[in-house]
Protein backbone atom coordinates (compact mmCIF):
# COMPACT_ATOMS: atom_id res chain seq x y z
CA UNK A 1 0.00 0.00 0.00
CA UNK A 2 1.39 3.71 -0.72
CA UNK A 3 1.13 5.77 2.02
CA UNK A 4 -2.07 8.30 0.72
CA UNK A 5 -4.74 9.19 3.25
CA UNK A 6 -8.46 8.12 1.82
CA UNK A 7 -10.78 9.08 4.36
CA UNK A 8 -13.69 6.90 4.98
CA UNK A 9 -16.80 7.51 6.78
CA UNK A 10 -17.14 4.58 8.31
CA UNK A 11 -15.24 1.59 10.84
CA UNK A 12 -14.77 -0.89 7.72
CA UNK A 13 -13.44 -3.39 10.48
CA UNK A 14 -16.49 -3.26 12.15
CA UNK A 15 -18.48 -5.75 10.74
CA UNK A 16 -15.88 -8.85 10.15
CA UNK A 17 -15.09 -8.23 13.73
CA UNK A 18 -19.14 -8.54 14.76
CA UNK A 19 -19.08 -11.53 12.40
CA UNK A 20 -16.04 -13.29 13.28
CA UNK A 21 -17.51 -13.24 16.90
CA UNK A 22 -21.05 -14.21 15.47
CA UNK A 23 -19.21 -17.26 14.31
CA UNK A 24 -17.69 -18.18 17.13
CA UNK A 25 -20.13 -17.78 19.66
CA UNK A 26 -21.95 -20.60 17.05
CA UNK A 27 -18.87 -22.79 16.91
CA UNK A 28 -19.07 -23.00 20.64
CA UNK A 29 -22.89 -23.39 21.15
CA UNK A 30 -22.12 -26.91 18.47
CA UNK A 31 -19.08 -27.81 20.77
CA UNK A 32 -16.43 -27.33 18.13
CA UNK A 33 -12.93 -25.87 19.15
CA UNK A 34 -11.56 -24.27 16.21
CA UNK A 35 -8.18 -23.53 15.89
CA UNK A 36 -6.65 -20.95 12.91
CA UNK A 37 -3.33 -22.28 12.20
CA UNK A 38 -0.08 -19.62 11.04
CA UNK A 39 3.34 -20.08 10.06
CA UNK A 40 5.77 -19.36 7.14
CA UNK A 41 5.58 -21.28 4.06
CA UNK A 42 6.51 -24.92 3.92
CA UNK A 43 6.47 -24.94 8.20
CA UNK A 44 4.75 -28.18 8.22
CA UNK A 45 0.74 -27.13 9.09
CA UNK A 46 -0.32 -29.85 6.95
CA UNK A 47 1.67 -32.31 7.66
CA UNK A 48 1.21 -31.28 11.46
CA UNK A 49 -2.66 -32.00 10.43
CA UNK A 50 -1.66 -35.30 9.00
CA UNK A 51 0.09 -35.90 12.17
CA UNK A 52 -2.95 -35.22 14.44
CA UNK A 53 -5.15 -37.13 12.15
CA UNK A 54 -3.05 -40.03 12.31
CA UNK A 55 -2.80 -39.95 16.20
CA UNK A 56 -6.26 -39.82 16.45
CA UNK A 57 -7.14 -42.30 13.85
CA UNK A 58 -10.65 -41.61 13.93
CA UNK A 59 -11.44 -41.24 17.38
CA UNK A 60 -11.97 -37.68 16.82
CA UNK A 61 -14.02 -35.71 14.37
CA UNK A 62 -12.22 -33.47 12.51
CA UNK A 63 -11.98 -31.39 9.33
CA UNK A 64 -9.62 -28.78 7.75
CA UNK A 65 -10.37 -25.95 5.90
CA UNK A 66 -6.97 -25.12 4.17
CA UNK A 67 -5.74 -21.91 2.48
CA UNK A 68 -3.70 -20.87 -0.35
CA UNK A 69 -2.81 -18.39 -2.85
CA UNK A 70 -3.38 -21.12 -5.80
CA UNK A 71 -3.41 -24.80 -6.01
CA UNK A 72 -5.29 -27.67 -4.09
CA UNK A 73 -2.28 -29.51 -3.05
CA UNK A 74 -2.68 -29.41 0.18
CA UNK A 75 -6.29 -30.25 0.43
CA UNK A 76 -5.45 -33.21 -1.98
CA UNK A 77 -2.66 -34.15 0.99
CA UNK A 78 -5.32 -34.28 3.51
CA UNK A 79 -8.26 -35.64 1.89
CA UNK A 80 -6.86 -39.42 2.45
CA UNK A 81 -6.90 -38.68 6.29
CA UNK A 82 -10.16 -35.77 6.97
CA UNK A 83 -12.75 -34.02 4.92
CA UNK A 84 -10.63 -30.89 3.96
CA UNK A 85 -12.11 -28.39 1.57
CA UNK A 86 -9.26 -25.64 -0.18
CA UNK A 87 -9.66 -21.81 -0.22
CA UNK A 88 -7.90 -20.85 -3.01
CA UNK A 89 -7.00 -16.12 -2.12
CA UNK A 90 -5.99 -15.57 -6.03
CA UNK A 91 -3.13 -13.24 -4.86
CA UNK A 92 -4.18 -12.16 -1.30
CA UNK A 93 -1.51 -12.95 0.98
CA UNK A 94 -4.20 -14.10 4.15
CA UNK A 95 -7.56 -16.10 4.21
CA UNK A 96 -10.28 -13.56 4.90
CA UNK A 97 -13.83 -14.58 6.74
CA UNK A 98 -15.88 -14.31 3.76
CA UNK A 99 -13.79 -17.37 2.20
CA UNK A 100 -14.13 -19.41 5.34
CA UNK A 101 -17.70 -18.94 5.12
CA UNK A 102 -17.91 -20.49 2.03
CA UNK A 103 -15.21 -23.07 2.91
CA UNK A 104 -18.01 -23.73 5.62
CA UNK A 105 -21.10 -24.14 3.00
CA UNK A 106 -19.14 -26.81 1.27
CA UNK A 107 -17.87 -29.28 4.48
CA UNK A 108 -22.04 -28.67 5.27
CA UNK A 109 -23.68 -30.04 8.37
CA UNK A 110 -20.44 -32.12 9.84
CA UNK A 111 -20.79 -33.40 13.42
CA UNK A 112 -17.40 -31.97 14.49
CA UNK A 113 -15.41 -31.83 17.14
CA UNK A 114 -11.94 -29.66 16.09
CA UNK A 115 -12.15 -27.39 12.83
CA UNK A 116 -8.58 -26.40 11.72
CA UNK A 117 -8.11 -23.34 9.62
CA UNK A 118 -4.77 -24.07 7.92
CA UNK A 119 -3.95 -20.16 7.23
CA UNK A 120 -2.51 -19.13 4.39
CA UNK A 121 1.95 -19.35 4.38
CA UNK A 122 2.69 -16.04 5.77
CA UNK A 123 4.28 -14.96 9.27
CA UNK A 124 2.85 -11.12 8.98
CA UNK A 125 -0.38 -10.31 7.26
CA UNK A 126 -2.45 -13.63 8.82
CA UNK A 127 -2.19 -11.79 12.04
CA UNK A 128 -4.30 -9.41 11.50
CA UNK A 129 -7.18 -10.86 10.51
CA UNK A 130 -9.95 -12.83 12.94
CA UNK A 131 -11.23 -15.99 11.38
CA UNK A 132 -13.80 -16.60 13.92
CA UNK A 133 -11.30 -19.14 15.58
CA UNK A 134 -11.34 -19.96 19.56
CA UNK A 135 -7.52 -20.80 19.26
CA UNK A 136 -4.52 -19.19 17.29
CA UNK A 137 -1.93 -21.78 16.73
CA UNK A 138 1.82 -20.44 15.61
CA UNK A 139 3.83 -22.90 14.14
CA UNK A 140 7.74 -22.44 13.71
CA UNK A 141 9.86 -24.58 12.40
CA UNK A 142 13.45 -25.20 13.66
CA UNK A 143 14.97 -24.72 10.48
CA UNK A 144 13.47 -21.03 10.66
CA UNK A 145 15.98 -20.02 12.76
CA UNK A 146 15.66 -18.75 16.34
CA UNK A 147 15.69 -15.33 16.21
CA UNK A 148 12.12 -15.61 14.09
CA UNK A 149 10.08 -14.12 17.01
CA UNK A 150 10.98 -10.97 17.78
CA UNK A 151 10.69 -9.76 13.71
CA UNK A 152 7.78 -11.31 13.18
CA UNK A 153 6.12 -9.85 16.71
CA UNK A 154 2.09 -9.17 15.88
CA UNK A 155 2.24 -13.41 14.94
CA UNK A 156 3.65 -14.28 18.37
CA UNK A 157 1.51 -11.47 20.39
CA UNK A 158 -1.91 -12.48 19.26
CA UNK A 159 -1.40 -16.52 19.36
CA UNK A 160 -2.59 -18.39 21.96
CA UNK A 161 -0.33 -21.69 21.29
CA UNK A 162 3.11 -22.20 20.15
CA UNK A 163 4.34 -25.43 17.99
CA UNK A 164 7.91 -25.56 17.28
CA UNK A 165 8.23 -28.00 14.75
CA UNK A 166 11.00 -30.32 12.84
CA UNK A 167 12.89 -31.14 15.99
CA UNK A 168 14.10 -34.09 14.12
CA UNK A 169 16.28 -31.82 12.06
CA UNK A 170 17.64 -29.86 15.17
CA UNK A 171 20.70 -32.07 14.95
CA UNK A 172 21.68 -30.52 11.57
CA UNK A 173 21.01 -27.04 12.06
CA UNK A 174 21.57 -23.79 13.94
CA UNK A 175 18.57 -24.05 16.06
CA UNK A 176 18.28 -23.31 20.16
CA UNK A 177 15.14 -24.18 21.42
CA UNK A 178 15.73 -22.21 24.75
CA UNK A 179 16.51 -19.10 22.34
CA UNK A 180 13.59 -19.22 20.78
CA UNK A 181 11.36 -19.88 23.38
CA UNK A 182 12.95 -16.86 24.99
CA UNK A 183 12.52 -14.99 22.34
CA UNK A 184 9.07 -15.80 21.98
CA UNK A 185 8.43 -14.88 25.68
CA UNK A 186 9.92 -11.90 25.48
CA UNK A 187 6.63 -10.70 23.03
CA UNK A 188 4.47 -12.94 25.31
CA UNK A 189 5.59 -13.73 28.82
CA UNK A 190 3.02 -17.11 29.19
CA UNK A 191 2.63 -18.34 25.47
CA UNK A 192 2.33 -22.33 26.22
CA UNK A 193 5.03 -23.99 23.42
CA UNK A 194 5.07 -27.11 22.47
CA UNK A 195 8.22 -28.81 20.46
CA UNK A 196 6.73 -31.52 17.67
CA UNK A 197 8.18 -33.28 14.88
CA UNK A 198 5.02 -33.99 12.65
CA UNK A 199 7.43 -35.96 10.46
CA UNK A 200 8.72 -38.45 13.32
CA UNK A 201 5.50 -37.66 15.24
CA UNK A 202 7.34 -36.93 18.54
CA UNK A 203 5.58 -34.97 20.64
CA UNK A 204 2.43 -35.13 18.75
CA UNK A 205 0.58 -37.10 21.77
CA UNK A 206 1.26 -34.13 24.28
CA UNK A 207 0.05 -32.03 21.43
CA UNK A 208 -3.31 -33.50 20.92
CA UNK A 209 -3.59 -33.73 24.72
CA UNK A 210 -3.64 -30.08 24.80
CA UNK A 211 -6.23 -29.62 21.94
CA UNK A 212 -8.08 -32.06 23.75
CA UNK A 213 -7.84 -30.55 27.30
CA UNK A 214 -8.33 -26.86 25.20
CA UNK A 215 -11.82 -28.38 23.69
CA UNK A 216 -13.21 -29.83 27.38
CA UNK A 217 -12.26 -25.69 28.69
CA UNK A 218 -14.30 -25.03 25.87
CA UNK A 219 -17.47 -27.54 26.88
CA UNK A 220 -17.30 -26.75 30.14
CA UNK A 221 -17.01 -22.69 30.19
CA UNK A 222 -18.30 -21.49 26.85
CA UNK A 223 -16.72 -19.01 25.21
CA UNK A 224 -13.51 -18.65 27.24
CA UNK A 225 -11.32 -17.63 24.43
CA UNK A 226 -11.09 -14.18 22.84
CA UNK A 227 -9.11 -13.09 19.95
CA UNK A 228 -5.79 -11.44 21.24
CA UNK A 229 -4.87 -7.87 19.55
CA UNK B 1 -8.00 -5.64 3.04
CA UNK B 2 -11.69 -6.02 3.64
CA UNK B 3 -13.91 -6.08 0.04
CA UNK B 4 -14.87 -2.52 -0.16
CA UNK B 5 -14.49 -0.57 -2.75
CA UNK B 6 -13.34 2.72 -2.84
CA UNK B 7 -13.25 5.25 -5.93
CA UNK B 8 -10.16 7.19 -6.34
CA UNK B 9 -9.40 9.92 -8.99
CA UNK B 10 -5.52 8.45 -10.24
CA UNK B 11 -3.62 5.58 -10.36
CA UNK B 12 -2.09 5.13 -6.85
CA UNK B 13 0.62 3.16 -8.47
CA UNK B 14 1.87 5.32 -11.12
CA UNK B 15 3.98 7.44 -9.05
CA UNK B 16 6.37 4.76 -6.90
CA UNK B 17 6.78 3.41 -10.94
CA UNK B 18 8.02 6.21 -12.03
CA UNK B 19 9.98 6.76 -8.69
CA UNK B 20 11.75 3.03 -9.14
CA UNK B 21 12.32 3.65 -12.96
CA UNK B 22 14.15 6.97 -12.06
CA UNK B 23 16.03 5.39 -8.93
CA UNK B 24 17.26 2.30 -11.35
CA UNK B 25 18.38 4.51 -14.38
CA UNK B 26 20.41 6.04 -11.53
CA UNK B 27 21.91 2.74 -10.14
CA UNK B 28 22.63 1.59 -13.86
CA UNK B 29 24.31 4.91 -14.64
CA UNK B 30 26.77 4.49 -11.29
CA UNK B 31 27.41 0.89 -12.52
CA UNK B 32 25.64 -0.61 -9.41
CA UNK B 33 23.73 -3.89 -9.55
CA UNK B 34 20.79 -3.65 -7.73
CA UNK B 35 18.99 -6.62 -6.32
CA UNK B 36 16.13 -7.35 -4.05
CA UNK B 37 16.12 -10.71 -2.71
CA UNK B 38 12.68 -12.47 -1.66
CA UNK B 39 12.02 -15.08 0.40
CA UNK B 40 10.00 -16.88 3.14
CA UNK B 41 11.22 -16.22 6.54
CA UNK B 42 14.37 -18.15 7.59
CA UNK B 43 15.03 -19.25 4.34
CA UNK B 44 18.47 -17.43 4.11
CA UNK B 45 18.31 -14.79 2.86
CA UNK B 46 21.41 -12.91 5.48
CA UNK B 47 23.14 -16.00 5.57
CA UNK B 48 23.60 -16.29 1.85
CA UNK B 49 24.57 -12.50 1.94
CA UNK B 50 27.26 -13.35 4.34
CA UNK B 51 28.25 -16.10 2.40
CA UNK B 52 28.45 -13.85 -0.96
CA UNK B 53 30.80 -10.89 1.75
CA UNK B 54 32.99 -14.30 2.51
CA UNK B 55 33.57 -15.17 -1.09
CA UNK B 56 34.55 -12.09 -2.86
CA UNK B 57 36.32 -10.97 0.54
CA UNK B 58 36.48 -7.55 -0.33
CA UNK B 59 37.15 -7.70 -3.87
CA UNK B 60 33.49 -6.45 -4.95
CA UNK B 61 32.28 -3.21 -3.34
CA UNK B 62 28.79 -3.84 -1.70
CA UNK B 63 25.87 -3.24 0.87
CA UNK B 64 22.94 -4.04 1.77
CA UNK B 65 19.36 -2.50 3.21
CA UNK B 66 18.23 -5.05 5.30
CA UNK B 67 14.35 -5.11 5.82
CA UNK B 68 12.42 -6.84 8.76
CA UNK B 69 9.18 -5.58 10.01
CA UNK B 70 10.98 -4.87 13.94
CA UNK B 71 14.68 -5.33 15.53
CA UNK B 72 17.82 -4.85 13.52
CA UNK B 73 19.16 -8.53 14.19
CA UNK B 74 20.33 -8.82 10.50
CA UNK B 75 22.06 -5.49 10.03
CA UNK B 76 24.09 -6.55 12.72
CA UNK B 77 24.77 -10.17 11.64
CA UNK B 78 25.85 -8.74 8.52
CA UNK B 79 27.89 -5.45 9.75
CA UNK B 80 31.28 -7.05 10.50
CA UNK B 81 31.37 -7.99 6.93
CA UNK B 82 30.31 -5.03 5.33
CA UNK B 83 28.00 -2.22 4.94
CA UNK B 84 24.51 -2.29 6.12
CA UNK B 85 21.52 -0.44 7.28
CA UNK B 86 18.32 -1.77 8.68
CA UNK B 87 15.00 -0.72 7.51
CA UNK B 88 12.49 -1.15 10.12
CA UNK B 89 8.83 -1.44 8.41
CA UNK B 90 6.89 -1.62 11.69
CA UNK B 91 5.12 -4.00 10.68
CA UNK B 92 4.39 -4.01 6.93
CA UNK B 93 4.86 -6.93 5.38
CA UNK B 94 7.19 -5.56 2.33
CA UNK B 95 9.55 -2.81 1.97
CA UNK B 96 8.45 0.34 0.24
CA UNK B 97 10.17 3.09 -2.20
CA UNK B 98 10.36 5.67 0.71
CA UNK B 99 11.76 3.67 3.20
CA UNK B 100 14.17 2.12 0.86
CA UNK B 101 15.55 5.84 -0.03
CA UNK B 102 15.72 6.85 3.64
CA UNK B 103 18.57 3.77 3.71
CA UNK B 104 20.09 4.86 0.33
CA UNK B 105 20.82 8.07 2.46
CA UNK B 106 22.20 6.53 5.49
CA UNK B 107 24.28 4.49 3.00
CA UNK B 108 25.62 7.67 1.78
CA UNK B 109 27.60 8.03 -1.00
CA UNK B 110 29.56 4.75 -1.33
CA UNK B 111 31.64 3.57 -4.46
CA UNK B 112 29.65 0.49 -4.63
CA UNK B 113 29.37 -1.99 -7.76
CA UNK B 114 26.55 -4.35 -5.76
CA UNK B 115 23.39 -3.18 -3.80
CA UNK B 116 21.19 -5.82 -2.57
CA UNK B 117 18.19 -5.17 -0.37
CA UNK B 118 17.33 -7.75 1.55
CA UNK B 119 13.45 -7.76 1.59
CA UNK B 120 11.47 -8.84 4.94
CA UNK B 121 10.66 -12.73 4.98
CA UNK B 122 7.30 -13.21 3.16
CA UNK B 123 6.71 -14.98 -0.19
CA UNK B 124 3.47 -12.95 -0.89
CA UNK B 125 3.72 -9.17 -0.67
CA UNK B 126 6.66 -8.22 -1.13
CA UNK B 127 6.01 -9.60 -5.05
CA UNK B 128 4.23 -6.28 -5.88
CA UNK B 129 6.47 -3.78 -5.05
CA UNK B 130 9.29 -2.56 -7.33
CA UNK B 131 12.18 -1.35 -5.66
CA UNK B 132 14.13 0.16 -8.28
CA UNK B 133 16.08 -3.36 -8.22
CA UNK B 134 17.73 -4.36 -11.75
CA UNK B 135 17.02 -8.08 -10.85
CA UNK B 136 14.75 -9.96 -7.88
CA UNK B 137 16.31 -13.12 -6.76
CA UNK B 138 14.13 -15.12 -4.91
CA UNK B 139 16.02 -17.35 -2.21
CA UNK B 140 13.65 -21.04 -1.83
CA UNK B 141 14.86 -23.29 0.53
CA UNK B 142 14.68 -27.06 0.99
CA UNK B 143 13.41 -27.05 4.42
CA UNK B 144 10.13 -25.85 2.81
CA UNK B 145 9.21 -28.44 0.81
CA UNK B 146 9.56 -28.66 -3.29
CA UNK B 147 5.59 -27.91 -3.44
CA UNK B 148 6.04 -24.02 -3.19
CA UNK B 149 6.62 -22.53 -6.38
CA UNK B 150 2.96 -23.42 -7.84
CA UNK B 151 1.33 -22.02 -4.32
CA UNK B 152 3.09 -18.72 -4.32
CA UNK B 153 3.00 -18.19 -8.14
CA UNK B 154 3.41 -14.29 -8.30
CA UNK B 155 6.96 -14.44 -6.17
CA UNK B 156 8.38 -17.58 -9.10
CA UNK B 157 6.74 -15.54 -11.84
CA UNK B 158 8.14 -12.18 -11.04
CA UNK B 159 11.60 -13.36 -10.00
CA UNK B 160 14.67 -13.39 -12.36
CA UNK B 161 16.92 -15.61 -10.64
CA UNK B 162 16.28 -18.83 -8.40
CA UNK B 163 18.66 -19.55 -5.55
CA UNK B 164 17.90 -23.00 -4.05
CA UNK B 165 19.45 -22.41 -0.57
CA UNK B 166 20.15 -24.98 2.19
CA UNK B 167 21.35 -27.86 -0.04
CA UNK B 168 23.09 -29.70 2.93
CA UNK B 169 19.86 -30.23 4.24
CA UNK B 170 19.11 -32.58 1.21
CA UNK B 171 19.84 -35.58 3.21
CA UNK B 172 17.59 -35.03 6.20
CA UNK B 173 14.48 -33.46 4.53
CA UNK B 174 11.80 -34.73 1.70
CA UNK B 175 12.55 -32.65 -1.43
CA UNK B 176 13.63 -33.02 -4.38
CA UNK B 177 15.55 -30.19 -6.57
CA UNK B 178 14.15 -32.27 -9.65
CA UNK B 179 10.27 -31.81 -8.59
CA UNK B 180 11.19 -28.25 -7.47
CA UNK B 181 12.73 -26.87 -10.21
CA UNK B 182 10.12 -28.64 -12.76
CA UNK B 183 7.57 -26.54 -10.87
CA UNK B 184 9.40 -23.41 -10.76
CA UNK B 185 9.76 -23.77 -14.83
CA UNK B 186 5.75 -24.79 -14.60
CA UNK B 187 5.55 -20.92 -13.40
CA UNK B 188 8.35 -19.82 -15.34
CA UNK B 189 9.71 -21.87 -18.18
CA UNK B 190 13.29 -19.56 -18.34
CA UNK B 191 14.12 -19.31 -14.65
CA UNK B 192 17.48 -19.73 -14.14
CA UNK B 193 18.49 -21.38 -10.94
CA UNK B 194 21.76 -22.35 -8.09
CA UNK B 195 21.30 -24.67 -5.87
CA UNK B 196 23.62 -23.49 -2.41
CA UNK B 197 24.18 -24.11 1.11
CA UNK B 198 24.96 -20.79 1.94
CA UNK B 199 25.72 -22.61 5.77
CA UNK B 200 28.59 -24.82 3.65
CA UNK B 201 29.40 -22.48 1.23
CA UNK B 202 28.55 -24.98 -1.38
CA UNK B 203 27.70 -23.49 -5.05
CA UNK B 204 28.78 -20.23 -4.02
CA UNK B 205 31.34 -19.49 -6.74
CA UNK B 206 29.30 -20.16 -8.62
CA UNK B 207 26.22 -17.92 -7.79
CA UNK B 208 29.04 -15.50 -7.10
CA UNK B 209 30.09 -15.93 -10.70
CA UNK B 210 26.76 -15.18 -11.98
CA UNK B 211 26.35 -12.11 -9.99
CA UNK B 212 29.57 -10.44 -11.41
CA UNK B 213 28.27 -11.51 -15.17
CA UNK B 214 25.08 -9.91 -14.83
CA UNK B 215 26.81 -7.08 -13.88
CA UNK B 216 29.13 -6.87 -16.60
CA UNK B 217 26.22 -7.15 -19.13
CA UNK B 218 24.48 -4.20 -16.96
CA UNK B 219 28.15 -2.06 -17.58
CA UNK B 220 28.04 -3.41 -21.25
CA UNK B 221 24.43 -2.78 -22.27
CA UNK B 222 22.88 -0.51 -20.05
CA UNK B 223 19.39 -0.68 -18.65
CA UNK B 224 18.61 -4.14 -20.31
CA UNK B 225 16.90 -5.04 -17.51
CA UNK B 226 13.40 -4.68 -16.81
CA UNK B 227 10.42 -5.63 -13.60
CA UNK B 228 8.48 -8.45 -14.19
CA UNK B 229 4.74 -8.34 -13.60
Amino acid sequence: MNRQTIMVDRDLLAEPRRRAAELRADFTRRGILVLNILSSPGAGKTTLLQAIARHWQGRRRMAVLVGDIATDRDARRLAPFIPAVQLTTGGACHLELPLVERGLAQLGDLDLEFLFIENVGNLVCPASHDLGEHLRVLVLSTTEGDDKPAKYPKAFRTSHLLVINKTDLLPYVPFSLESALADARSIQPQLPAFAVSAESGAGITDWCAELESRRNELLANGDVFSPRR
